[in-house]
């Protein structure tokens, strides 16, 4: 099965370099941030997000040299997600994140505030000085629907009569909304024309739904290491996902058990049964695949080359934390 | 003595117009940030950010309409003030703001962080809906210079080794970026040229940090009612002002008690002492008189007009908090 490392080969240099870029730009000067840009920006994380829009820039360009702009849309994405994952930590108030502690948790909620803020501040000063409006408002949405889904998904928990479309809603707006923004902001970087840009963004929710599918799948069939947290950590948090969704509608009393927010004894095991003796689990399974093709053959019409395998297979690599 | 009603009496009617936006933007469909929104835009405020904005804007336009694009930034300037207010009570764990509970104490810290996120991201998006790039911009700065601000004042507590032009700096960031930035940023929306460009920003500049000075002297002369928090909470907190570095120039001591952090019984009272045993306070006087007169003089030329009138008399009337 392909990694990731191997899956971002074609970028990895240029993903070092981001790192670094994006550890001096944060820890200079301040050494309160500098722990914290450590911890944030050291070796080890997956850097899909940037990867995808460092994978994307080569492949529109000719490969042979990353315009610096290019590079630096790639940094306020990664600042951009950075700094929404740091201040959500805080308003979960989760104490770790794939197994590592979070920055609330090893500093404190001030430090955790101050670096989300000193990012996000960072994000936005870069991104008006690629002086371009366009991508201006593509990323300003990004951040619109991060804070937008921060609160969805306060509002929606134990809520079960909310719709499915609610929940992909919320799914676009913390995950999506990222991938889809800065795909079409590489697009308008390399000026492709109208058309091109619906593709690359379409590219970019469908790819980020299906991510979201398969962690929401994940939460139920994964292992703790796949998942860094444990399982069925979200359905106990009153977070409903698609396969909840689903099992709802064969088994109507998982509706119940939700809306006593797991009160009584054993409730939360009863959940987890009538969501493993339904269709739930297969049906996301289809979903996430739909979702997968529908990513990859939005950029069936990128030239070949070595970026470009690589985001034609990126669909199924996500697909393929499933099995 | 002229009240602020007094002086924002040309733009009353745009203020209450601009706090019915922001209350209906914030709360819209989010109870959580319903109640947090009715907390911060209720009326009582002094809102002497927008109020600035709405006065230029009418003083350089004919006065008979403002354009939605000004109105809009005087929203955006106002959402960025108060989101930075609400993260930095957070950061410095303040429990009250002019004598009234701040949005982490009244609800909780989790809530004081959406909602100030929340508040940037609809500045943000609306900055980038404004359509202008060098608006973009200078808005983008005052976002960066309020983070840089936070830091810088994080750092530089209870260290009297740092110089008077760091002190300058800090307060620019954390109060004057914002009324220089915007009030060019007016200027860059009623098409002005670059040299009244110029002398907008210094406007706004010197009467940020005059208004800063005031407020710093005010720690030190002012009662609880005029300042909303205890007399030099500043100086205890270690936060050092223009005030201070003037006393230590003639009470060397003062830097030992500071390195000290007040440590031993009566050091703040014997601090105080030495402040007002010195020309700091008359020295610092004579600073904000100083900026207040260059930034009245930096908006000789806009033409007669009742906020032009009153746009004159704001300088005077920062001064005025001190008699």
């Amino acid at each position: 099965m392909t990694t990731v490392t191997e899956l971002l080969q074609p970028v990895e240099l240029d993903l070092e370099h981001l790192l670094t870029d994006l550890r001096s730009l944060i820890g200079a000067g301040h050494p309160i941030l500098q722990a914290a840009a450590e911890h944030l920006f050291s070796a080890g994380g997956k850097r899909i997000r940037p990867g995808i829009v460092l994978l994307l820039s080569r492949a529109l360009s000719d490969e042979s040299e990353l315009s610096s702009r290019h590079r630096r849309l790639a940094e306020i994405t990664e600042m951009i997600h950075t700094a929404s994952l740091v201040h959500d930590d805080v308003v979960d108030d989760a104490s770790t994140r794939r197994g590592v502690p979070t920055v609330h948790s090893q500093f404190n909620h001030r430090v955790a505030v101050l670096a989300g803020d000193f990012l996000f501040a960072q994000a936005s000063w870069h991104l008006a000085n690629l002086d371009n409006l366009d991508v201006v408002k593509l990323l300003s949405r990004v951040i619109m629907d991060l804070a937008d889904g921060e609160i969805k998904q306060g509002l929606y928990r134990f809520d079960a009569g909310q719709s499915f479309s609610t929940y992909l809603e919320k799914s676009f707006c913390k995950t999506a909304s990222l991938i889809a923004n800065s795909s079409q902001a590489v697009g308008v970087l390399s000026n492709l024309p109208e058309e091109k840009l619906k593709l690359l963004y379409q590219f970019g929710k469908q790819l980020g739904l299906a991510f979201q599918v398969v962690d929401d799948i994940l939460d139920f069939t994964g292992n703790d290491k796949q998942l860094g947290k444990p399982a069925v950590s979200d359905l106990a948090s009153g977070y409903l996902t698609a396969p909840v969704y689903y099992a709802i509608e064969e088994h109507p009393f998982l509706e119940t058990l939700i809306a006593r927010e797991f009160s009584s004894k054993g409730d939360l095991d009863k959940a987890l049964d009538l969501v493993n003796n339904s269709n739930a689990i297969a049906r996301s399974r289809e979903l996430a695949q739909k979702l997968a093709m529908e990513s990859r053959e939005a950029i069936k019409w990128i030239p070949e080359s070595p970026s470009q395998r690589a985001l034609l297979e990126l669909p199924e690599f996500v697909l393929s934390r499933l099995y």
